[in-house]
């Protein structure tokens, strides 16, 4: 914001130390197809955030290659120095390495193996970079700026095509002896698939309550006879339905909501979690929450955790890349 | 070992610091019919243990009274000094704040509420004293001096009457928001009633794979018919009888096997968690850890955690209960 607007933009470190309160940092968030940057100032606010497609892009350096593009875009929009940036924290849709700086395996971006992902960002912005899993990040954005602030320990659940959960306890993201806690489309619950699932299939949970299951049962229960709706809904489609009453998309509103406080219960007895939070799109919707908090209840007080809609929506995963990113800087700085 | 036999035992603070090496420590195991004190060394190892009956007893002061008793025996036996017993570490069966010292609640024990065990356990021996839930100080047994010794993280299946979980991460007993992690029993799993239960019930997953459960699982199947056995076993005869050759217990057994397999690969999925500890009398039996291991294999390799026996059997609590008391002591010595 001080510095004049550059005219092409060379990442570097900053020449001298950053100051508290002093800098600006990069947060990234690598979709399946899409790939979004934002910038923010050193409190983690958000200034602005550039979207892009990466759809049919596999070769990793092609997509920090377009992350720089879009951080130039946004630092020339807010004349802000390279020199001034003092990290860059990056979230993957698969399982990260938080450590090393590896996505190790995602089912997304045609199959990344153990990209070494932190490392080419930081040879791509000259500055201190770390990354994790999108859900992870997510959650971690929720409990640093969202709705889970005072929250201790609490589960953040997307819900979009898929399902995952990130976990956070004692304020700090549970990552797991294998960096794949929270996998939770391949949850057990009553009236799944008892069958084994092969690699790269979803899991039997997704597979009913996922953004693309939820479809799934709508087609599997569609007849021009019960319903004058349309054969091709989206999840949010079908719980608008239920929202003004249709019978039908009720039904799968109703089973959806009955499998997913499954979960949640078996999730809340386990780790004697008081919140979890809903994001992803399908997620947010305001039907799936009253139904899934009406369900658990039913169950009793056992584990009666509470139920909130993410405060950030499908801002979470950058806000907590942001937030990831000041932490580094922080760390950098000693 | 050094201090003559007290005639009288008198409970009290050494009269000087301990130093390292020096000094015993008791651990107590309280049980819903019995008790266990042990008295160990500083290192950990248990000199020999005593019990009780205390069946019938719901008077907290009663049960810390008998622990007392067989306390000044083991001190008697092995020539320890009182003021050379520098901590007492409890286990208590039901939901326990170890923070507070209090046990919340039991359903055993004539349902204890909200004891104060710790502050009990202080005023009568004199020395720091630490409480926390049986099925955590199994685990934390297994972590510093069982099977687990090496792990990070492992979940600790206490497979008895009912089931339970001590859940071990980053080598620390998660306890939960309000100290209830690991209440298994309830999780819901394939195969199990979806009706809620009520208070003090068992839990739909227990009430199948629990030793009562398997007992019921069995009765529901026996008839003359069908096996030359008697209708009247227990869990691990019904598993003998397996091993041996028998259909109907062959039957129990892998239906047990499945939904325990079931419950573990959740608990294996949201954790990330890569060992689990089989222990209580039905945990321990060897066709039961054999069975899970083949389930889990052939849902793939997504969560395939270690499962191991437990290395201290029925000692697990009790050597929890002395490690607890360890870290007690050490505490106060600052």
């Amino acid at each position: 914001m001080i510095d004049p607007p550059p005219r092409e933009v060379h990442y570097g470190t900053a020449s001298q130390p950053a100051l508290p309160g002093d800098g600006f940092v990069l947060g990234a968030d690598i979709g399946g197809t899409n790939l979004r940057v934002a910038l923010a100032d050193s409190s983690g606010r958000i200034l602005a955030c550039q979207r892009a497609s990466i759809a049919g892009v596999r070769d990793p350096l092609q997509v920090v290659a377009r992350m720089r593009e879009l951080a130039s875009a946004l630092l020339s929009e807010f004349s802000v120095a390279p020199a001034a940036l003092r990290a860059i924290g990056a979230g993957a849709p698969g399982v990260t390495d938080a450590e090393h700086g590896i996505v190790i395996a995602t089912s997304y971006l045609m199959g990344w193996t153990d990209v070494p992902l932190r490392a080419h960002l930081e040879d791509a912005f000259g500055i201190p970079a770390a990354i994790d899993n999108d859900v992870n990040l997510a959650a971690f954005g929720e409990s640093r700026a969202g709705i889970a602030q005072a929250a201790d320990d609490f589960v953040f659940l997307a819900i979009g095509t898929g399902i995952g959960a990130g976990i956070v306890l004692n304020r700090q993201i549970h990552h797991g002896s294998t960096w794949r806690a929270g996998e939770i489309g391949y949850l057990l619950v009553p009236g799944v698939s008892e069958e084994p699932v092969g690699h790269g299939d979803p899991g039997p949970f997704e597979a009913q309550v996922g953004g693309e299951g939820i479809r799934r049962q709508w087609l599997g229960r569609w007849s021009p006879a019960c319903t004058s709706l349309p054969r091709d809904l989206t999840a949010t489609e079908i719980f608008d339905h239920a929202r003004a009453g249709d019978a039908l998309a009720s039904e799968v509103l109703r089973d959806t909501a009955r499998m997913l406080s499954y979960g949640i219960y078996n999730l809340a007895l386990v780790l004697n979690c008081p919140i979890f939070v809903l994001g992803g799109s399908v997620g947010l919707h305001p039907v799936l929450g009253d139904e899934i908090r009406r369900r658990l209840r039913q169950r009793g007080d056992r584990a009666l955790p509470l139920i909130v809609q993410s405060a950030l929506g499908d801002q979470a995963q950058l806000t907590g890349a942001v937030h990831l990113a000041i932490d580094v800087a922080a760390t950098a700085l000693g």
